[in-house]
């Protein structure tokens, strides 16, 4: 018999219940800021956010629970591949001569290949049980998207993705993924909205952004007069709520592995697949059971946002339209360098996140994409999967941990979040392996510019 | 709690051997014909296959054991993905309001998309065994030498892939795709090889086939005076067994769920993944178990080897080179229509499976381009997986079962093997949405051709 490198949980094992960080970061002493409405610079109320979201979400999204039942229909539609492998990265570790065990959660056997469905299909499931018949939303790299078009063919909700148009044009794969679930996809800027209308006048070769996008999908919902919904892929709560599945089974698999990590680390983007595995460890932090846990949230040189933005409240999209949040942000303006991994080009992360980073609970560090790249070749010659580009930055925090265990010969246990596979990026990995990838240099001319912006509310003390 | 539709195999049921068919079709009174070597037309001798293959994989070639161990080394790199799940199609079921229960097996969590990696990773260890530094083999839509470029990478052994050139200007994300884990690929016909070059001279414009790329692959090891071998991704009775794992799995999965199928449906090209999962269960129609148990090869209506082919010896490859082998065929120089399964695109069939067609115990089906596409998108709109046009006319043929079950009112049940999923395949879904794709109807004068041109052989009996 060989070593058990794969820990899988049993189907009567997959959490029936979400959970929700929010009771452990209070009780651990820090103090969530509400998010304020972007006319009225007022904190915001459940009822500003009807036009958007169903009120079952909205409650999820203002809850002080510690647990949520997951619905049976959502539990239905996980079950076509939750729970996820946790795999031991042997293989890796060797070809490493690390003293680490390396652990990744993979996300990518879902059927539209990243974590993304486990709230999409939760989002749409109450939409639907709202009534809602069609949903506007936005993606960047094209996996929120596909997941967004997948739940809305499950549920037989209509669907409209606004696709950043750098991305609809250099992946029209993922645009006929997304359509052959049935959803439209639509350019953004586009001139279906005002919000695209105005930065096709200011710029009409605009290759847009995800803020951009966000602004269309907002408006698309806020407009319809209650006919059209928005969801949202990241950055809030009930959406990371959603992700905890990914935590919640790594937990249980981990003690399958007879194994406790050291440090768990995660790409960030908006940040829910990082807070998805790792908030329910986060809450054995917190609660001090394990005050020594690290925690390493990683993210590209050219979108710095949690090592080198600022913790203020910013608006959540480019146009305004968005709530304003306290968060680590570039400014909602700031439009990163075209870096490969598109699901990373967010202005700003998640509240939640950001408040855990400024309290110094989680680490951030921020990686070029030729390094990023290069950690995902030595993946996949060891471990067969060819990542995303996005979670490819956490193989390459999970590798950086490894070496520095091995030099300093100690016996640390790493886990992070493999959240997606790369079969739509082969572009990325062709130009990689070609050398025509540039260094891209954040620009800080670009941030402070964009910084200057900022809405006009009191800075966060 | 909701209704069970995942079929778990825990880690340690995986199955530590392969199952070997050749035992049960003797016994059942079928007599398998030996393969021809092409120069003399003798019955092939395992000293014959040493330029080839390692000795290892032709004592499997012609093994009459039933049960051969799957070595170490293989389980490890198998526990990367195996088991493999087994899912019930609830909401397929639903949305054809048939009567039937469908089940199918989902090989496409493998790192490399597809089932291929069952016998890729086995037949490498063996080469790195015997200490081959270097592996040639061919592809056509590029699940295989996906496949042998993942399982050279674990191994560190060098990889050449003669990728049919229709395929390899199409699918340029699948060229990187192996490149990613260090292959080699050349577009074929290729000027590396005189099969290529005869080729090319005759025709400088020829896209390609598998048959011409088999040339070439079998060339280069054949003239490399030892250092290099062969691999093949179908056909062989080796290649067929070590996909056996699927149906053991997959028998064993059925009994969780308390069921047994009724009939048994895969697609075909050379054969390897439907009889990866059919022969378990085939050995027990054959032992006369399950005498009722149906079993149904899916085929694409422009290369219908099963359907309109004539079971005769014939060659392997386009130029000759290879074992003449008895099998249904189209003729050895038939070049069929470029439709988007490019796997299923092989003017043959493993001489295992003929025999079992032609003896009766299997049926098969052809289907058009359209009418599978459309099986396709139906499926992925209720259980998620966006499948490989391959794989998609195994869903065809569960549809059409299902249909037909409804309509008799019976309450049939139905397995298939969903062999890989259809993320490099995006072109060909964007074509059928369009309505862009063509009807392709089969030459017959075309086979007429190349049937002229069988080798010089007594026809079978």
């Amino acid at each position: 018999m060989t070593e058990q490198t794969r820990f899988d949980l049993p189907q009567d094992r997959m959490p029936t219940s979400w959970f929700n960080i929010m009771p452990s970061i209070v009780q651990a002493g820090m103090q969530p800021l509400p998010p304020l409405h972007p006319a009225t610079k007022e904190p915001v109320g459940p009822a500003d956010l009807l036009p958007l979201f169903p009120e079952s979400l909205i409650l999820q999204e203002v809850s002080t629970d510690e647990w949520i039942d997951i619905p049976g229909a959502v539990l239905d539609a996980y079950r076509l591949w939750r729970p996820s492998p946790l795999q031991r990265a042997v293989r890796l570790e060797k070809a490493l001569q690390t003293t680490a065990r390396i652990y990744y959660k993979y996300e990518g056997v879902s059927p539209a290949g990243s974590h993304k469905p486990n709230t999409a299909i939760a989002q749409v499931h109450y939409n639907k049980e709202a009534g809602t018949k069609r949903i506007a939303t936005e993606t960047g790299a094209g996996q929120w998207g596909s997941a967004v078009s997948m739940a809305c063919a499950f549920f037989g909700v209509d669907c409209q993705v606004f696709m950043v148009k750098a991305s609809y044009e250099q992946k029209p794969y993922r645009r006929v993924f997304m359509e052959t679930f049935g959803a439209e996809v639509v350019a953004s800027p586009s001139p279906t909205t005002q919000a695209g209308k105005k930065i096709l006048e200011d710029n009409p070769d605009s290759t847009g952004s995800l803020g951009i996008a966000i602004s269309e999908a907002v408006e698309t919902a806020a407009m319809s007069g209650g006919s059209i919904k928005y969801a949202l892929g990241s950055v809030l709560n009930h959406v990371l709520l959603h992700q905890t599945v990914i935590g919640l089974e790594a937990k249980a698999q981990m003690e399958l592995a007879g194994d406790t990590p050291d440090v768990v680390i995660g790409c960030v983007g908006g940040g829910s697949n990082y807070a998805g595995l790792a908030y329910p460890f986060m809450a054995d932090r917190l609660s001090g059971a394990k005050p020594a846990m690290r925690f390493l949230a990683t993210e590209p040189a050219a979108c710095p946002t949690l090592t080198k933005g600022r913790f203020a409240y910013d608006f959540g999209d480019t146009a305004g339209m968005a709530p304003i949040v306290p968060m680590y942000t570039l400014g909602h303006t700031f439009v990163p360098a075209p870096v490969h991994a598109g699901g990373l080009r967010y202005h700003g992360d998640a509240p939640s996140l950001s408040l855990l980073v400024h309290a110094g609970h989680m680490e951030a560090a921020a990686y070029s994409q030729n390094d990023v790249f290069e950690a995902a070749i030595q993946f996949a010659k060891t471990e067969g999967i060819v990542a995303a580009p996005e979670s490819a930055h956490a193989i390459r925090g999970a590798i950086n941990e490894a070496i520095a265990a091995r030099d300093a010969n100690e016996e640390r246990v790493i886990l992070f979040n493999l959240s997606g596979h790369g079969a739509f990026d082969m572009q990325a990995y062709d130009d990689y392996l070609h050398g025509r990838l540039p260094e891209v240099e954040f620009d800080p001319a670009a941030e402070q510019s964009a910084l200057s912006q900022l809405p006009d509310v009191p800075p966060i003390a």
